[in-house]
């Protein structure tokens, strides 16, 4: 019984160690976070203050629009880089429609993507400071579309602090 | 003497008529308001929440986007319609440019115009309670261009209080 019993214990903190490992993870990155480097989107930002729109080629053919914090749009006023710690922009993007209204206008169809930068140069050391969070339906997408971020911003945007987007007057 | 004293009094008069109804004519439309409706740009709407981004083809060739203050905001999250007084809508507008850090976009070139619907029921019972405003550089633009504003609208947009323009997710 003895036996049985320490056999049984051990088999318990093995399942239980599973059970921590598993709760660790999750905490880390829990569903709704970015692989790579957990980021969410956050909270309110439909109501952030609007920077600029753009429109992306076919095969995409979407109309986007850039939106951000206050914390980024005082930098983006001031002209001040780089971006300071907790600036957060968000990128709402749709896919073009023609207007059954007036004809001249493309206007938004389906929502496709929301994308996020999150400025944290304390946790983002490996990536000048910037998270990267890229969603579908509210989900993140995979680990392969997020290793493409940085490569991106860094090869053509590094004197920009690594963001595309500039604010429109 | 006297004559001459009287057909001076008589110009006199002319004159100051001419002036007095100059000046009731500025005070009633100052230059910075829009002929027709006298609506003026509001100030701090570049701060204002997104409604929605759209595109407008060749030969304007723009990417716009429309802003609007809280009393609208709030009918646009309702779905409520008529549009309560007090709203006002914000129409930015930006040459279509390429992009030169990455290919596949086009971004805001120079601004063209600012484009201003305000209701207000009271004020503008001849066109459906909406008041236009169309500028350029700051300035409005001329009555032709003012007079077009409300056949377009009345035209292809009734059934949503005259207001193109929805809300984006």
């Amino acid at each position: 019984m003895k036996v049985a019993h320490l056999a049984g214990f051990a088999l318990s903190s093995a399942v239980l160690g599973v059970v921590i490992s598993y709760s660790a993870a999750t905490e880390t990155l829990p569903e709704n976070a970015s692989p790579i480097y957990g980021v969410t989107i956050p909270e309110g930002y439909r109501d952030w203050k609007f920077i600029a729109p753009a429109q992306e080629a076919p095969p995409l053919d979407e109309l986007r629009a850039v939106l951000a914090n206050d914390i980024a749009i005082d930098a983006y006023k001031k002209g001040s880089l780089p971006f300071p710690d907790g600036s957060i922009l968000v990128k709402l993007a749709y896919k073009r429609k023609q207007s059954t209204e007036f004809s001249p206008a493309t206007v938004p169809g389906a929502a496709t993507t929301v994308q996020v930068m999150v400025k944290d140069s304390k946790k983002y050391p490996d990536s000048h400071g910037w998270g990267f969070g890229r969603f579908v339906n509210g989900k993140p997408v995979d680990v392969a579309q997020h290793e493409t971020c940085l490569a991106c911003h860094v090869n053509n945007v590094k004197d920009h602090d690594y963001v595309f987007t500039r604010y429109a007057p």
